[in-house]
């Protein structure tokens, strides 16, 4: 699956991801479907990734689910090569996990779906029977009491050994397969970039840059993998919502895409994204 | 949120919970909602709750939420009295976590919902702002894998401290709310046991009795509280399933509910449920 992805990447020379995760009462047209879409057509030539968050979708109920349903085809419609993330945080087991997995990649028909690992290698295997599609187990994240579980030192001879470390090794469990890869969230850079080093094959769905605080550049540079890859960076809220005008928001949302595929590319760049930085000790 | 179920248990002389996980390959005739309503119809006099198993309604696409939406309806229409689990397992923060919560609490309209404390504090707090609702965390699972993550001893000075101990923590933190508690499998009763003694307040939700292996005499006496109550045990396909024929399908699944009833009284009975043990020993 993530060779499909590092493909959609190259393609659009974009890392991002848009996260479609809208609320009635703040999409400023009335239909949220119509709002998805002219997001979508606005940013395709931009990202190379979409990513609907199930919750507000469940929210709205059986409509809501025919949003999702009318979203995702759009996106098979204009955008064939970007791929489609379900941020569905699934964890079950045995029939359970392999309902979920079919429900997410048939039923919905997402590429990559977001699962928790709390459960062990059970909650994860049954969804990798599932040809060319791939999930992120949900690892390191952006918010404050992230610390409560997953800072939980597990190696009494090494206290940089965590709970969320412990997550991450089980993607390489599945290293040969190419379809599993980690949520990792930008406002820790130094666990980012520590989880890139000793995790250098999987994939990395980076949420937290923009409203949650995290720095586009340092995400970049701490995130991607020896080939300059192997990441996306999501931003929901920073898009979508960057105009809470009718007449505009669609060309607001690719705005804010386009300058943050410009941050991420630049600095990635051979010593490109490290100007800034060198001009402090100028 | 407890406190009606403590009522609801005492009512019907039941800690028996049923899940509703249908899969139409299984279910022995054609219209699934039919299916669980004969199921309600005949369990209703010795079970006090249902939980619906998201995975399997999910599965379905929109027509498994019309199910599920039947359902839930059918069981406040001829058992008001009972308590509806929504064992979605659902997990995320902030906006997110509340856009989940109003999803299982008011648009389908569950009473209890099953959720994930990886992501720490922040993806417990969105679900305690519903009056009379209540939340299970997931704390230490049933399944053979659940050692990866959930066993890691996180105290040095203790090996007995494990991350799921932490997990349980949690709920002590709203112990005074009465609308936290625990989800504990059946199938590591010492651990079962240990939490109990540990955490005397929440209410526990325990699967992994009968498929699975967990025993129910001992699961009863490891999981209650002093008062002899403030647990769930969950059984789905031992119950739905007894009988795959259309015709008894539905009486079987009100036998087996009635044994694993008589089995957790028995077992809770003063002296009661000792008596097999008693006997080896004669």
């Amino acid at each position: 699956m993530f060779e499909r992805l590092d493909t959609a990447a190259r393609k659009m020379e974009s890392f991002v991801c848009v996260g479609l995760d809208p609320t009635p009462e703040r999409v400023p047209i009335d239909d949220v479907l119509a709002f998805n879409k002219a997001i979508i057509d606005a940013t395709k030539d931009v990202v190379s990734a979409y990513k609907t968050q199930f919750a507000y979708y469940e929210l709205m109920g059986i409509e809501g689910f025919r949003i999702l349903e009318g979203t995702i085809q759009h996106i098979r419609d204009v955008a064939p090569d970007h791929v489609v993330v379900g941020d569905a945080k699934r964890g079950d087991i045995s029939t359970t996990a392999t309902a979920y997995a079919t429900a997410l990649f048939e039923t919905w028909g997402v590429d990559i779906a977001t699962i928790y690992a709390y459960q062990g290698t059970d909650s994860v295997e049954p969804f990798l029977q599932y040809p060319g599609k791939g999930v992120y187990i949900v690892c390191r994240t952006s918010n404050p009491s992230s610390r409560d579980i997953q800072d939980l030192v597990v190696d009494c001879t090494d206290q940089k050994v965590q709970v969320f470390d412990r997550v991450a090794d089980m993607a390489d469990l599945y290293a040969g397969s190419e379809n599993v890869g980690l949520v990792v969230g930008a406002t820790y850079p130094d666990d980012l970039r520590a989880l890139r080093m000793k995790h250098p094959e999987p994939h990395f769905l980076i949420p937290g840059v923009g409203a949650q605080g995290g720095d586009a550049e340092e995400t970049a540079r701490a995130g991607a993998n020896e080939q300059g890859g192997g990441f996306l960076v999501n931003s929901s809220r920073g898009i979508i919502y960057a105009s809470s005008n009718p007449e505009d928001f669609d060309i607001e949302a690719r705005n804010e895409s386009e300058k943050l595929k410009n941050l991420l590319n630049n600095a990635l760049k051979p010593n490109g994204g490290f100007k800034a930085e060198t001009l402090t000790f100028e």
